[in-house]
């Protein structure tokens, strides 16, 4: 029997699944990064720069002294501690909502938030570009009896006609509201039109709004004058703008009350961590104190993005801090990033399946603390790096 | 048109589901804890009550200072320090794997080892009380062209006669090690012969056995005598032995490097925060200095039973830290836990639908640093406060 076993690896068929990726040009691989590396970072999603700011690590490192390195147990048991409460109650202040509710990630969140308001006798109307997380919740919702429909790209007249030949009595239009990937915007306002038309719910994702949009950085849904609203609910993370680790819903009470009570995600996960609770409440406060924080990092993208466009590169127009430039293959965009890095400009590097047209390219992100010389800096880096195909004539 | 929104409430349905809820006595709260609280606690997840030990506490502070309060990225762009390398390591060598990886929960874990591993072609065979986490992952695993099958619960008879009867090329026995609400075990052993027999691969979740079973606290695999097998892939969770957030997955380095490449809760998740990371590893080195601590875990389990049906309650033979008590309803298990909360002891209430036979019971989980005392008072206000249906006669 000893030799069957070694006959029949159950793994054999992942080397031939790395040997494809391979020929692909799409093969991965982890990095760890030193503490003090002497590289500007322009692939991180610390936007408002608060992720190692004085201010949040102690805040952090202080409530893992005070609290624990952990929240032992779901949020329903013993994981809820009163810096959770409080971090929800700022949250919810700052977004304009009713109730807030933290899970532990944004990845968490969105699988909660779409599962728990779906079900049989539910249609989800979702952006086709949406986000993975949002795209795994959907597939969950969809095996529990939801019906899925997906929309042209942030194209709310077509989410539109797809709630009007949706019949069940439960709508829902799911979209993030900065598409990761190439950092454009969907049309909040006018999803929140169609949804009102129909009496739908309109759900997004605020992972790359929340700090970034909005006068005071509060998001798409104040960016969009929906702040508060009824018939919305959001998630944002806490990883980002927030610089820490962490997701949250913002919604009506009874959406957030039924999501603490039903939610997967939430009901059986471990609560966040004291320390990332801790971050999250302390850069949340700079931000409230530094509203202008949000401005800058769209008036940094916005300088990146025509600086590359006026190098002669391929760029959308950034609506928040995501700045995405098209390469012309999948192991063009790896030599390119690695080419940056050895000029000490790390960027990031966007390949299948990550990229939803399929399109890899480079993700540049504005923060708020990047200065003038290392915009210039990233500019000189990307520009003099690029692939022979994309010279300038 | 606004009256219309007015009068079509996205969210009205979910009033008459609370309502439900209620009925049925699973109305679930969130009661935020203080930090000075004088009760004894019972019901979290701490097992070697390391959470709160000072130098598990410190280096989740210092980390935070060090590498800041959040990761920044996804593991693959910026989110892979060297302290999450090092985390890693340290987990690969302690667990006899050839490779670890580490999420940001042990739910995301479970999600992105089990979908990673699936696809067409594949078969899924599962106990049938899994953990939400790998139920979430199998639906998931079906959505993407998997087949499932359920087997009896711990039985590995079934299992193998389940693997008998899937044509699939591709095989995995699907379970957790220790079921969370009863503390009862797989036969992991059963289970991996099954496996051999059929050229299948084992896939365990190991949240609950890491820290607590095999002679140092390896966990099941190691109780098992199969630490480092080729065919055996295995999650665990830095939030209840380790003391912080966070999940890993342990195997062969094939399957490591393709979770690392392909995982979606991976890929598209931003890494562990340092903290979290920082003081799992610290309580990791701790667990490997003062391994006594494990088999405590499980003396004190075994105890907490024996004292309990000592005194005419239903327990089940606690095979780690967990250990629980059977109550005549949603509603008793509420008023039970409850009481014991007034009385100074805090204990887990599990009700449907998170107890997968429908039965609802208080959870009582060991930890290391319980004392005698400490021991003796529960058991007292446990049997003090049991349920009018449960008293002696």
């Amino acid at each position: 029997m000893t030799a069957d076993v070694q006959a029949a690896d159950p793994f054999g068929w992942l080397e031939r699944a790395a040997a494809e990726r391979a020929r692909a040009g799409l093969t991965r691989r982890l990095r760890p990064r030193g503490r003090h590396e002497d590289v500007l970072d322009l692939a991180g999603n610390d936007y408002l720069g608060l992720t190692r700011h004085p201010v949040v690590t102690r805040a952090a490192a202080d409530a893992a002294v005070r609290w624990g390195a952990g929240a032992t147990g779901s949020r329903l048991v013993t994981g809820s501690t009163a810096l959770h409460g409080e971090l929800e109650a700022e949250l919810t202040d700052f977004h304009g909502a009713e109730a807030a509710l933290v899970f532990s990630s944004g990845f968490a969140a969105n699988l909660g938030m779409v599962t728990a308001l779906s079900g049989a006798g539910t249609h989800l109307v979702c952006d086709r570009y949406n986000h993975a997380s949002l795209i795994d919740a959907t597939r969950l919702a969809k095996a529990s009896g939801a019906r899925v429909s997906l929309f042209g790209h942030a194209d709310a007249a077509a989410a539109r006609a797809a709630l009007a030949a949706a019949a069940e009595p439960r709508r829902l239009v799911v979209s993030d509201t900065v598409f990761s990937v190439d950092g454009d915007l969907a049309d909040v306002a006018g999803l929140a039109r169609a949804c009102r038309e129909h009496g739908a719910a309109l759900v997004l994702d605020d992972a790359h709004g929340l700090g970034v949009l909005g006068d005071s950085g509060a998001g798409a849904l104040s960016a969009a004058g929906l702040s508060g609203a009824g018939d919305v609910v959001v998630s944002v993370t806490l990883s980002k703008s927030l610089g820490a680790q962490g997701g949250a819903v913002l919604g009506p009470r009874g959406v957030i009350r039924h999501l603490a009570e039903t939610a997967r995600t939430f009901v059986f996960d471990t609560g966040l961590a004291p320390a990332s609770a801790g971050g999250a409440l302390a850069a949340l406060r700079l931000l409230r104190a530094e509203p202008e924080r949000a401005a800058r990092v769209r008036s940094t993208a916005r300088r990146l993005a025509a600086g590359l466009t006026a190098a002669g590169l391929r760029t959308g127009a950034p609506g928040a801090a995501v700045v995405s430039v098209r390469a012309p293959s999948p192991d063009a965009a790896v030599q390119w990033a690695r080419r940056c890095l050895d000029a000490g400009v790390r960027v990031g590097c966007f390949r299948p399946p990550s990229v939803p047209d399929g399109h890899s390219r480079l993700r540049l992100t504005a923060r708020a603390d990047l200065t003038e010389d290392e915009i210039g800096r990233a500019l000189e880096v990307v520009t003099a790096t690029r692939p022979e195909g994309l010279r300038r004539s």
